[in-house]
């Protein structure tokens, strides 16, 4: 029997404008499990997360990246996942992200790394696929991965990993408000404005210019998103307000992660993360909102193995 | 009185994906024009290119760059514009931006260089508004700044200098066609299906990213246009047999060049640029369609002063 413990990170899609291309893994938050195998077939999985997840297991999405896993290296075995630390499903911080990532980062880890970086996305893939209707990598890259993940194309997948200038921060509050990544997707409009269009284009390209070259300034303002944000601002209340607050106070950019409610801003300085994390706090808490609050670093490593006996 | 004569290159807009963003300089095809200044009030221009020209200098583009150029710096003057060498109108190698550069970048010589660059493709988009209807800056920008240009955000404007890694070469072909740009602007849907805008800022990230990284791969791979290509190529006869064998020789990526019916294709090496360049002219010769064939580096100059008197 073989056994790994590894971890998979949180992580933000979109950046803003980057809507299905772009995304970057947080810091220590995240997904831990744990996989073991065994001679035989067949898929448990155990949750002992405390965050309460579908019983049946067709339901989750660990189940598609563990059988897409082990039909793309031929293999049949029993495997039996536990689930020991788990991001809240609908947080908008890639919690299905980091369940696929893990999986199957986890099971490239005890199978002895047949299969490259790229594949190990593909199947993390299916979970999210499975999680959201849609087939997109924009959580699922950077959870692999690490660092913050351009999405050329999809077809063939094409991930760039882009650079990280510096030293950069994320505030996080998710506030306990359900938006389900399906629905978030379904409000939006099939056809979007031209003119909105060539706007996040130019957005999407100055965000990246900005990554390369280390140019602050331009990171920030790139990241507009004049597709998404519109639809999905509605779930968040005060959203605009928020946002003002947080420039005051010096980050760079706020924006919805992901489909949301989670929103994030980021900053070049910790000190303005936790700035920022307090006054997102105060905003959906003087709203009578729960929240959770997470100020980390932008991660540039993604999973992690954590443990492994043989 | 004063006089400058000023050169403004050709430019290629959208590089593929870019539509309306991206753009680019090329070497030594251009405009040149003389501007003379003396005291007085009015403005007179005067075509010796041999290029047919509208009478009325209402419908010459230079018309409202040099009045913008002048309301700017808040002064009257008698200006003479004399046409010497002019790109063909239609050519879709931006011939109204390398008028309204040229008028812009040569005003400001003329005057001890009062405005910014930025302010000169201010003044040159003024040109762009009367032959387009629109108000861009893909051509404006490169044709004035020269090299790649990115114009991440119309308002304000915001134009982004992107790195040319290395030697770029670029095949032209103006097939005998006329397109305007006007009209190629109208066939565009108003809305795009979202699939195609997600392909289309992926791309936009790619190429910024190859651009900015010199990966060379990433860059053709990245020129592509699923918003405006499908509508426009049909101007173009054999389009997509002319880019299989462009493909096939070597170039990095072959696009229409702005709203066409141009199309160019991007090389890395001169000699695949020649051999680009000769299949052009027999595919449209071949198909009794006249044309010309530029082979041309992309330039990392922009504007030039060839001349001053004082």
């Amino acid at each position: 029997m073989k056994k790994v413990r590894v971890f998979a990170p949180a992580s933000i899609a979109n950046m803003g404008c980057g809507f299905d291309v772009i995304g970057l893994a947080l810091d220590d938050v995240g997904d831990i499990i744990e996989i073991t195998e065994s001679e035989g077939d067949g898929l448990t999985i155990i949750n002992k997360s405390g965050v309460p997840m579908p019983e049946d297991i067709e339901m989750n999405v660990i189940t598609p990246v563990v059988r897409s896993f082990l039909q793309r290296i031929g293999k049949k075995a029993k495997i039996e996942v536990t689930i020991c630390e788990k991001i809240y499903p609908g947080s908008g911080i890639g919690s299905s992200a980091a369940s696929s990532a893990a999986a199957a980062y986890g099971m490239n880890e005890l199978f002895g790394c047949p299969l490259s970086e790229e594949e190990v996305v593909l199947c993390a893939m299916e979970g999210e696929r499975l999680a959201s209707g849609g087939y997109h990598a924009d959580n699922a890259a950077p959870a692999v991965m690490g660092g913050i993940v351009l999405i050329r194309g999809y077809e063939p997948l094409d991930i760039i990993k882009l650079p990280v200038p510096g030293n950069f921060y994320c505030a996080v509050v998710h506030p306990h408000l359900v938006v389900n990544t399906k629905e978030a997707r379904e409000i939006l409009p099939k056809e979007v404005p031209m003119h909105d269009a060539v706007s996040q284009w130019g957005n999407v390209g100055g965000l990246v210019a900005g990554l390369c070259t280390g140019n602050i300034g331009l990171i920030g303002r790139s990241m507009k998103d004049s597709i998404a944000e519109p639809y999905r601002k509605k779930f968040i209340p005060g959203f605009d307000e928020l946002r003002g607050n947080l420039h005051d106070v010096g980050v760079l950019a706020m924006n919805i992660s992901g489909s949301g409610p989670s929103v994030f801003a980021l900053c070049d300085k910790n000190e303005v993360a936790e700035k920022a994390g307090g006054m997102m706090r105060r905003h959906f808490e003087g709203r009578d909102i729960g929240c959770e609050v997470y100020v980390v670093k932008v991660s540039n490593k993604g999973c992690k193995l954590m443990g492994i006996s043989i």
